[in-house]
């Protein structure tokens, strides 16, 4: 948790940023819904607490049950939330007060959570527009729906609430989207510290994953020593752990296999430190210790993507651009080895590396791994003269923007040999003759290889996040598995 | 997951139960919703899954959107759920066919996820009954609400569906709760098999944890390593870790604290195996090493109140009698420290106990740590003959049925002194003068001891679950935490 001022400054910005969204007539309210536990197998058997990431940003209270209105036509703002009875103190022990949670971010006004719901249905009653992000959990879908009387479906949808349109406003808030969408994306100097610490438990996680990558061992074993350390050290796992064999799956979550001499390990996971700041790391890791020339062949030409794209990332270059010349460095990577063939100028446009590489060479990163996804990927990622490619690979970059000061995003390209995509590309004439299949032939069981920093924009260019880099040559990489 | 046999008979014997609990006229279809990921901050970015327990009982499939129905009239069923497209390929990996699940189970009917829809819908229209239990998460009971129409409140209502009540049926269904407890109630050797083995990985835990309570550790660190161990061994917590030096909050789950010398820690933790069965352990430890004179005649009072329920416990006792012997326990070993003064018997009904052990002696264990919490705790635990004590400590009881072989439960007593609820007796006269202020004065920073074990009714009287048994006398968890 910040100081008090950081999370004023941030709510004085958002008005700020509401009232230049909406410069004419009453503004209304902007509501914000914190998470309550999630069950697990049943309600009171709950996952680790997680609180809704803009909730935490503007109000800082890492509890559940809260909620919080700000007022964008008075600035009053008022923190809801119940005190503890004896009940609560026999089995969670006695707490602050919620005047005391609401003193700790700078919000004089605090009230029971039950005054949440009045507040909400008197903006209603009054005809004002009451601004509320898209809901991510089915708990906010649930409660914001039989709060406003509008349906589950349009809680999460997005639209502009000015003029009000023919549907009376009644779905989530595009201005209240683009306004928080604003401030998170530039990272202050504070959530930079914490992402670097984030960074510090994710280089310690992946130096497990390299250590434990030996022959004979379940990847199960693996997953679980990393994941002690960050619960160890942070809030647990930004995201769920990625470690396959099968990297040429990108979100492989099964961990069942034994590590074979031969293949190629993925391990893509990150940690998400005690404050809810993410990083996010993929290393490919050689099960025998040591890379085929095969394997070293498109080993090199991902790790070479890598130091390209990070290269080209500095403030007023698009990280479209960015992923667009990595797309090219792979394609022509890709023609030296003859598995494609032809002129790379164009076959980029066809789209002919998505491929090889289905997914986008990165995100922004910040409380959530995808940062603010839930506010719509397109919102968060891409500006309003950006349209989204339509092609597999090129199409499925998340951030598109131009990069700033204060931007973090990842820098993860990679290569995968998908036979079910390779087939069905065949069969459909998908790579209009560029594709060599016949040498793709021997591809088949070769998987994949993911390689991923987090990287901040910084005035003067970029810096990569995290107090070390970790190993990524191939040289280097190999030189630390012997050594361990 | 389990032979195919096991499933095809839990739903004959629930085909059975349905039967034997609605005798007349046309019973209707039991419908099943499995879960679907929930998302830890936003949609996509998922705690990890975990399957409905009821859901696993009977259909097995533990993969997310999932649903089932079962036609209490003809007996026909149905499994739903969606093969996968190439999106799914990319990202997942290709997977068995839904067809190939319903095989692994012994269903032969298969269909698409929407199907299950139009099936619900379809048994409505028809004016059929549509059993179903009470929703646990939030997305089932969302989803429940949408398709039957029924309020989101009254979807975890549990009523009789025969005859038809004045709702028209319009809540979860009391007569499928109690078929599912009587039978998931009783384990087979199957599942006594895989709580044996969560037990192994408990024990693991929890020797992880013993070893890490050294002077000048952070408890998080423990707590970290502690779940390392089931994430690599099964399929992660059973429930939220508790480990604590104020173990006299019974469910503490802040762990920002330096083990101090001194001071007990208590730690209450449990695995889940693979294939979703829970164990459930709790120890206390000296911090220093050694139990100071009086930590140990608190700390041995409660393992004689341990021992000495297990030595009650087998078929034909009420859980209820063993509880309340134990009550009786506690009391004379408080009394005998002078802490309560006066007639063991007349503070005894008075429930005097409820000060010291607010909490029950145990609860049901099995797929769920408190096994099936969702379907309702007087459901589960109480006959219905037996009513729920009204008193703290006494009442708090999950589990007071008749034991019968099979039957898995938890021995847990322990003391607390609880700074809040002490002043607040004192203040209110709730104790009738039995108790000796003046001493436990000197008890306000103690904490609490807890010793729980897992425990399984056999034919002859109980067995404790696990391959070993943790250390629990005070010598022998001294004799332990010396040599570590």
């Amino acid at each position: 948790m910040f100081e008090a001022n950081v999370y004023v400054n941030r709510r004085r910005a958002l008005l700020a940023q509401m009232a230049a969204r909406m410069s004419e007539g009453a503004r209304g309210i902007a509501v914000f819904l914190g998470n309550v536990d999630a069950a697990m197998n049943y309600r009171g058997n709950d996952y680790k607490f997680r609180q809704d990431s803009s909730f935490l940003y503007f109000w800082g209270v890492d509890e559940p049950g809260f909620a919080a209105v700000l007022d964008l036509d008075s600035a009053d703002e008022c923190l809801y939330g119940n005190d503890v009875d004896m009940d609560d103190i026999i089995w969670m022990g006695p707490q602050p007060s919620v005047a005391s949670k609401g003193a700790a971010i700078g919000c004089a006004k605090t009230a029971p959570r039950a005054d949440f719901d009045k507040a909400v249905a008197d903006a209603l009653a009054k005809g004002r527009p009451v601004h509320f992000l898209p809901a991510a959990r089915y708990y906010s879908q649930m409660t914001l729906s039989q709060l406003t009387g509008i349906s589950p479906e349009a809680v999460r949808k997005v639209a502009p609430m000015t003029p009000i349109a023919s549907d009376g406003g009644r779905h989530a808030s595009e201005e209240l989207v683009k306004a928080v969408i604003a401030l998170r994306l530039i990272k202050e100097q504070c959530e930079i510290e914490e992402i670097d610490k984030a960074c510090i438990i994710g280089y310690e996680m992946h130096t497990e994953a390299r250590r434990g990558c030996k022959p004979g061992v379940l990847e199960q074993e693996i997953v679980g020593r990393m994941e002690g350390v960050t619960l160890s050290k942070g809030w647990g796992v930004s995201f769920t752990t990625i470690l396959s064999q099968n990297g040429e799956t990108l979100h492989n979550h099964s961990h069942h296999q034994i590590i074979t001499p031969g293949r190629l390990l993925v391990v893509d996971a990150g940690a998400e430190s005690n404050t809810h700041y993410a990083s996010d790391f993929t290393r490919t890791y050689p099960c025998s210790g040591k890379f085929t020339t095969k394997q070293r062949e498109i080993y090199d030409l991902v790790e070479s993507a890598n130091e390209y794209a990070f290269s080209l990332t500095k403030p007023g270059v698009t990280y479209w651009d960015v992923h667009y010349a990595t797309a090219r460095h792979l394609l022509e990577g890709l023609k030296a080895l003859d598995l494609v063939r032809g002129d790379v100028e164009e076959m980029l446009p066809l789209g002919i590396s998505g491929l090889f590489m289905p997914h986008g060479l990165g995100h922004n990163m910040g409380m959530d791994v995808h940062d603010m996804e839930d506010l719509g990927e397109n919102y968060v990622g891409y500006a309003e003269d950006q349209k989204r490619h339509p092609l597999l690979g090129l199409g499925n970059l998340r951030m598109a923007r131009r990069l700033e000061p204060g931007h973090v995003v990842t820098d993860e390209p990679g290569i995968y040999f998908i036979p079910a995509l390779i087939e069905q590309w065949k069969r459909e004439g998908t790579d209009k003759g560029f594709v060599n299949y016949e040498k793709l032939a021997g591809y088949y069981d070769f998987g994949g290889i993911r390689l991923e920093d987090d990287v901040l924009v910084t005035p003067d260019g970029a810096r990569r996040l995290g107090p070390n880099r970790l190993p990524i040559t191939s040289r280097d990489v190999e030189e630390a598995m012997t050594k361990e």
